[in-house]
């Protein structure tokens, strides 16, 4: 099936929206949190423990993929979904944010860019042209441009070219890419610098893509920057086509950007951080392994009702950790994940109800969101 | 409900009998081999997995469940049944195994164990009463004696004198023992002298426990040699009590030893196999990190039909486990113990219909058993 965005309510009262995404792969309600299945697994869970959680779609690293097992690996296997066993919808990433964070010793020209693998050293090249290509190997719903993402902070000049190359390697993206069952989604640079951003976006929306991406944010910059920048970037952008926010998805500017029209998310921090112990709750982080829960024998949550607090204690995820269970980070995993998911449905909710306001307010004061 | 054990069937044609271990949470049909839930969790896995994959009993390490978190915290939360929400039947050991396979600078005497604890060099000290309520506390259905497992090789004089100590610690064990729903099975030793093996068990069986354990074998003994005097010393034992060979649980092992008449086994094999890319098949074992299953999407054995059987490729199980992915090891690990299980199933099936010899010889014939 082809790809659409429908736009099925916006908040009376504020720009947060409730849509639905129709992929190949199924239907998505937005907003939405995309966790990461970075190397073609959302860490420590099985598709159908993610399924069971609420995950709708989920992210794939093309950067990743690329190195391993390779897109001739997953192309042979019929694409990442069966590769995987995820028959979900799937967004891939182009690669850039990744070879532009991990990688060392690029070079980036108009071409592409040249980055060394992390895994093993060897030099690797990536085009437009090779992005869109390698992300039709892989056989996600919805797949990204290549762009510059550029760091935190940046002079105007830097991101000005940045800005300027991410527009040229958009179109050419767009020109190459030939799998129409894919959504490819443009993206908007242009750092801290609202003049820019204005650029990238207006520039990007001109090309029209089904769908329009904010990348660069997250990277550093204080978040309030991020939301003065970000309110008048989404009024450039089409009412009638997704937005997606990336990179960003603690609890707080998930639902501020919520409000301010964004309707997709992804973040390693609930992954992440459950491998460290972190814990995401209604009265705000914890991290298991503090002391204080050797004897606790409550839920991670008192007001969670996931598979995790429902049989396990602080005390025993506590042990599980402090001795180097993996259960542990499955169990922790699974919970800041429901955590996430929930949060999301329960402002998609407050949105279909004109809301949205009070109830992110009401959060502020019932929670402690970080 | 107190513990019994009932012999519902003897093979015609050999020892191997199948029967019904009745325990105060839940009943298990013998032959069974029972997962190491060491710390408290089967490595990797969730109860409600263990149960799918077919486990009916799992056992605990008294060693690392006494030095982490502490009888205490099982205690205050209910016991490890509650702890670890399983609520199946577990079998602890008394601890003196481990005692004896990790700790350093022990002390034995008639009175007990000193050692130094893995985790921080504390000293502690573990005597047969001690032994024994620690096990209370921590609520086991089926707990064992202390024990002193002596090494392959060891001495006459000193195999000897291990099982006097042996010997007496169980007379101790047994008169401390005070919770009676739980079941204290004794514990033969004697390394690899048949007569010090006799005099263990004739001593063990005139003191009367509702379950016979042989220990010290899987200590580096030639296999032959563990056969030719477990065979003798099974005959000790009295038929309507289960027979449980500690620490073996290779398939080949695993179904001589059910032909000889033991009833339950235990092994670290399957799970830590699992972790390190072994994998059991129909076939032989194969491991997964193997170059030649990068493009291999075949499942890991198709004689299976457990869920990661039905699920995943070897290439993808590859990947994952070379990407240093966890969900390699819960997937390799639910497959491994599936083999196991699916083994002793099928061996139960088999006696009952006084064919375990042919079902044997046939798995020898048609599998690669390791």
């Amino acid at each position: 099936m082809a790809f659409n965005f429908e736009l099925k309510h916006t908040d009376k009262n504020c720009r947060a929206r409730v849509g639905k995404l129709t992929t190949s792969h199924g239907v998505v309600e937005t907003p939405v949190f995309m966790p990461l299945g970075t190397k073609g697994a959302v860490k420590t869970l099985t598709p159908e423990e993610l399924k069971e959680i609420g995950a709708e779609i989920i992210l794939g690293n093309t950067y990743h993929l690329y190195l391993r097992p390779g897109v001739e690996v997953i192309e042979e296997a019929g694409g990442l979904h069966r590769f995987m066993h995820w028959e979900g919808p799937i967004l891939t990433d182009s690669g850039g944010f990744q070879i532009f964070s991990l990688s060392e010793t690029l070079r980036v020209t108009d071409q592409g860019v040249e980055f060394k693998s992390i895994v093993d050293g060897s030099l690797h090249f990536l085009s437009p042209e090779s992005a869109a290509k390698i992300q039709e190997g892989l056989g996600g719903d919805i797949i990204m441009v290549l762009d510059e993402c550029t760091p935190h902070p940046a002079s105007r000049d830097y991101v000005n070219e940045a800005v300027l190359r991410t527009l040229d390697w958009a179109r050419r993206c767009k020109k190459s890419h030939k799998k129409r069952r894919q959504a490819l989604f443009g993206i908007v640079q242009g750092g801290v610098y609202p003049e820019l951003r204005r650029l990238s976006a207006e520039g990007t929306v001109e090309m029209g893509f089904p769908g329009y991406a904010i990348g660069g944010f997250s990277v550093g910059e204080p978040h309030d920057l991020m939301f003065e920048i970000l309110g008048p970037t989404l009024e450039i952008l089409p009412l009638d086509k997704p937005r997606y926010l990336m990179g960003v998805g603690n609890s707080s500017s998930l639902l501020r950007a919520i409000e301010l029209g964004v309707d997709m998310f992804d973040c390693a921090l609930p992954t992440r951080m459950a491998r460290n112990g972190g814990v995401l709750t209604s009265q705000g982080r914890l991290n298991i392994r503090n002391a204080r829960h050797v004897k606790d024998f409550s839920p991670l949550d008192s007001n969670c009702n996931c598979y995790v607090c429902q049989n396990y204690s602080r005390a025993y995820l506590r042990h599980l950790h402090t001795t180097g269970e993996i259960l542990a980070h499955r169990l922790l995993t699974w919970h800041n994940l429901a955590f996430i998911f929930g949060l999301v449905k329960r402002a998609r909710e407050a949105i279909l109800d004109d809301s949205f306001k009070e109830f992110r307010r009401s959060l502020e004061l019932e929670f402690v969101l970080e």
